[in-house]
């Protein structure tokens, strides 16, 4: 899947990546707190059905579609209606896409901004005052966006020419002073800070409403219920390692930095040092929760109810104790009183645990001046420390187990995918009418047949002609292309499987491709190439590596406007950091052995074609002759092992090496994928991994 | 020349590297300043005959050494003795190599570290307290200091583990509170502010001795007399902009930033400015002097004693005023009193002009406190502002005059090269003993015929066999190899020229290469090639493209420790900023068009030889079929016309590109140099550039 365009949905891994170490003081401004209440309960109830299992695309985004048809207006008034209640008091309410923990997909009972404004793309903020409405979504959303919205809307094409930030916005609409709300657990510590900085530039308020989210206030009914699927082990022999020495790692970082306890919201990083998946959001597989990690102690908060016996035993023999999700600020609270010193990375902990922390530490230091006596005063008193969380890192370097179940989900899905596309380019050759969706679909199908098939890991980027050449193009019902052998056809899929995660972009010609969609296809193939065959010293940074992905392209004046490589999880989130290839230089993660990252450069021609070709590729140890500084040499071992056409090579493009490189690369997808297949499909292999 | 190693010499540039805007309050406390009496004057008086004109490399460096044979114990005694003099009152003084202008190359009598330690390597700092001396160098210098500091001083090696810093040390040895001297002239204030900053952390204050060099006072009769030549006008025909309009533009960014003066402090920028040579310091065609250029004025403070009628006609005709290079201060003081907004680039600008204006700021802001009549309160009060120079980009971007200058410079140069590397082989072949100074002499001979010659541009490196591997390597009289046909010699070298500057490096065998070397040379050269031919899109900084310089040696496990990439001068430095084409990210300056850049990959095997293949190139439109996403795609044209030896070429490793863009390059070389030379020489390119 295409890597790192400009905004969400994979901001949450750009965001993480640069790890720069922040010691913020404690001194810093606290943000405006109101009154309390614990909330965050209504989503942690009730029972769901099967909202979240693998369905055909077609299907997928119905729900939200039928609720926010009703008159928007409404929605509207009601919210505004809140605004003047005592116990709210605002002039403006941000309600932004995303869940309490920063996730890049989320549950349906939460999205809240697509409720609102009835825009249903994953990513954008809708801002509402008393009198004006807006929302805010990126180039790839403009025309879905259009569509959504209602007339009381105001659409905010973000990055486009004199379009302002939502801050800019509130700071020019609204007289000085006014009173901005948000709900602080849907805010990063570090973006809430952001905001109120810029919102104080004419003097308005950043109000934490932590007592109650307003849509949720206004959402009743319809309201989608809370997920509830129980939780699963995520056995030993495909986690490799297990909770406690995982536990043991992530404390011996604590010690090393003097602190007494980390918060850990990231829900991958919760379900990696746990051993345990859940089925809470579409396309990873975790579960809502909170975990924290004291040298003598680990507290999962989490809705009980989602805890089979079996992973209670598990939590227990690991020594983790389970709370209520919806107590977590009670013990963040309790932490500060116990004098704890609180790890938080500020880049993902949301708003409303560092400042429940903050007020806490305050009220324990004016205690502690008004009853100097010599009880409190043993110890220092709780502290926060911000700084980046060692599990990311550490969840990136796989060890044995996880790149063994990663190498067998590849191969599983590269045997669905191969006998997908032999299906396809039969029904092509004859003449079955099938859309865009169509395809997804029937991909989705060949894949539920292998074995360990939990979902899809994304949804299905299927874009047939000009609909390729849109990045995060998603065919919508109703209103997508039919596949055909007139033009280029670009499939970007993955999978979530027991054992392991896949992400693969395949672009086919059915038909006869022209002069210009070989010559690009060809180049961004080089590019493919280069980034494969690399080899590099330890500690390179991915976007040293970027370069060689585009100088194909550039020698002719083409480019490619998106990351080369994201880092992705061993069975968990598609996207991850903290490493990535990117033309970005701001994340210095080195490439380390162990790490798994996507492959796939690009090239898109406006309003006529896309191409795609990625892999996965492993970061492993090179066999090198010298080791010149006496370090390490790393380079990549492919993990996906499906054909790439090689019809749309031109190959007199193509160096000696590139063409032995693809023929290797066809020789081995024969080697490793043949065993798995029979009848057609193994015929379509065969004639498929041919050397040219 | 080879780029970007660890320390100095190149860190004017690499300090200079990255633009980022700095816009420091004036509020930071200001430095501690001793009191004050106008000093510098030391070195702008007397008359010099001819020390820094060309002589062949083995006299070069006689003087120093001849002087620094005298017993060091003295010199400390008579340094230490100075601490406690009622003017002084320090526990320690930081002798650094620099001048007051940040220059790479300095005038003899500036070298006060050389004189004081006796250690004569370019880069070093000596610390001297009341009971010991140490000094600082990096591992190129490690052997030389060791041979030349006496037993007074510790030798300090930089970089190596465990080794503390300057502050570091200072810290560690001396009782907290100490006071710390400095020559306020000779440190960048953002290098004050840093050495400021660190000892503090022991207490320790930074006393900024402006009045006099503590060096200065006890080095007498042997002291070097002031350079004294006179100055020369760059003519315009090779300079391609006039003063008047070079003052305009620079006068532009003063009108945008709201500044009313500017102090120009880089030696080469001065002269860039003003179409000025000189010739007081090696190898920099450039003379010591300040500028400050107001709205309606500009002052250029040099010793008026080198300015000849005609250079003053020209300066006179350009708007600008002269005063003696000491009078910078007492102008700077005026500037304050007549509430300037001084533009710094404190980077560049050295701590004692920044102080002496921020001191008077200060004077004159508690005069407006005591006197706040309505005379003064018309204008806002002096103020300074931070930011990096516009002026080294300005210079760095080449006109046409500039381009066609330097392409006629390396013509004539590539003429001599072609005539000395005929003349060598001859030599070689009949079994003349030379050594590597003889060899660097003979080719100082050869350039010096060409028309416009003035001097090298840098101290020749001339490494025969394990020489070669010493990055930095000079060769010493009496202590160098012979050149021989036995191993790889490299030779790196390069001239001022009238109308251009020059930088090359060629690394040839006389006999028979081992299989080793030619590997590692075709993959040098493969990096080379790779650079040579990139195209990218503008916006592109230089270090997205230093892994094409290395991939090649990355695929066997080698490297190279150096950048690959530095700026030259037009006429100029030959090593200048801002832009870069370095591993380190630090630099994010986009390479533009009519920048120059000098390609310069290499692999150095300890004690065994060098390889270093390197031409300097114009940054140049592309010529492209696309301008995907609107923009300019660049390119690179070659400068440097010298034959690469095809014998160390190991043809199975290239491919029919990289073989094309070698038989291309050699018919080019013919093309261009041929018309220059005739006879052997001749006959020697003919046989040189033969397609492979």
């Amino acid at each position: 899947m295409e890597a790192t365009l400009s905004p969400p949905p994979l901001s949450a891994f750009l965001r993480r990546a640069p790890p720069l170490r922040r010691l913020l003081p404690l001194s810093l401004p606290p943000l405006l707190l109101a009154s309390r209440r614990l909330r965050v309960s209504s989503c942690a109830h009730g029972s769901d059905g099967d909202r979240i299992v693998a369905r055909p695309s077609s299907e997928l985004r119905r729900g939200i579609r039928e609720n926010s048809s009703k008159v928007e207006d409404e929605k509207l008034l009601s919210l505004r209606r809140l605004f003047s209640r005592p116990d709210v008091g605002i002039d403006a309410y941000i309600v932004p896409s995303q869940d309490a923990h920063q996730s890049e997909y989320i549950a349906e009972c939460l999205r809240r901004r697509a409720y609102l404004s009835g825009f249903t793309g994953s990513a954008g903020t809708a801002v509402v005052t008393k009198d004006k409405a807006a929302l805010w979504t990126d180039g790839r959303y403009f025309l879905q966006a259009e569509k959504e919205l209602s007339r009381d809307w105001t659409l905010m094409r973000s990055g486009t020419r004199g379009v302002p930030t939502t801050s800019e916005w509130l700071n020019d609409i609204l007289p000085p002073g006014a009173r901005i709300g948000i709900d602080p657990f849907l805010f990063s510590f570090d973006a809430a800070e952001e905001l109120k900085q810029e919102i104080s530039k004419k003097n308005h308020e950043l109000i934490l409403l932590k007592e109650f989210n307003l849509v949720d206030e206004i959402w009743n009914d319809s309201r989608p219920d809370p997920p509830s699927k129980p939780t699963r082990v995520h056995d030993i022999k495909y986690a490799g390692a297990d909770v406690v020495s995982k536990l043991s790692y992530l404390r011996s970082h604590l010690g090393e930095s003097g602190c007494t306890a980390i918060v850990v919201s990231m829900l991958d990083e919760v379900a990696w040092l746990l051993n345990m998946r859940g089925s809470d959001v579409p396309h990873s597989p975790v579960f809502y929760g909170y975990l924290i990690v004291e040298p003598y102690r680990a507290t999962l908060f989490v809705d009980t109810k989602k805890v089979t016996k079996e992973v209670l035993n598990h939590l227990t023999n690991a020594g983790v104790e389970l709370k209520p999700y919806e107590s977590v600020l009670a013990e963040i609270e309790s932490l500060a009183l116990k004098g704890a010193k609180l790890w938080l990375d500020t880049s993902s902990v949301n708003a409303a645990i560092v400042s429940v922390f903050r007020s806490a530490c305050e009220r324990y230091s004016s205690q502690l001046n008004n009853n100097s006596t010599n009880q409190s005063i043993h110890h220092g008193g709780p502290d926060a420390v911000y700084q980046v969380s060692p599990v990311a890192l550490a969840k990136a370097v796989k060890n044995n187990a996880e790149i063994e179940g990663m190498k067998n989900a590849h191969l599983r899905d590269a045997a669905a995918l191969v006998e997908f596309w032999c299906w396809l380019e039969k029904e092509i050759d004859n003449n079955v009418a099938l859309t865009e969706l169509d395809v997804a679909d029937a991909l989705l199908e060949f894949r539920q047949k292998q074995e360990g098939f939990i979902e899809t890991s994304f949804n299905t980027i299927s874009g047939y002609g000009a609909n390729g050449a849109i990045i995060h193009y998603r065919p919508i019902p109703g209103d997508c292309s039919l596949v055909e052998n007139k033009n280029l056809f670009l499939l970007d899929s993955g999978a979530q499987y027991v054992d392991g995660t896949t992400d693969i972009t395949r672009t086919v010609h059915f038909g006869e491709p022209s002069k210009r969609q070989k010559e690009c296809f060809t180049r961004v193939l080089q590019g493919h190439i280069a980034i494969d065959e690399v080899i590099f010293p330890e500690r390179t940074p991915g976007f040293v590596l970027d370069v060689l992905a585009r100088s194909s392209l550039w020698k002719v004046g083409l480019d490619y406007r998106h990351g080369t490589g994201h880092g992705v999880g061993a069975a968990l989130n598609v996207h991850e950091g903290p490493q990535s290839i990117s033309f970005r230089f701001g994340n210095l993660t080195a490439l380390q052995k162990g790490m798994i990252v996507s492959n796939e450069p690009g090239y898109y021609e406006d309003n006529s074609f896309g191409i795609r070709i990625e892999n996965l590729l492993l970061v492993i140890e090179a066999n090198v002759p010298n080791a010149y500084g006496g370090i390490e040499y790393l380079g990549f071992e492919k993990l996906t092992f499906v054909p790439i056409q090689t019809k749309l090579v031109e190959l007199s493009l193509m160096s000696p090496g590139e063409i032995k490189w693809l023929n290797d690369y066809h020789g081995q997808v024969w080697e490793k994928v043949s065993p798995l297949l029979n009848g057609e499909a193994l015929d379509w292999l065969s004639k498929n991994t041919r050397p040219i």
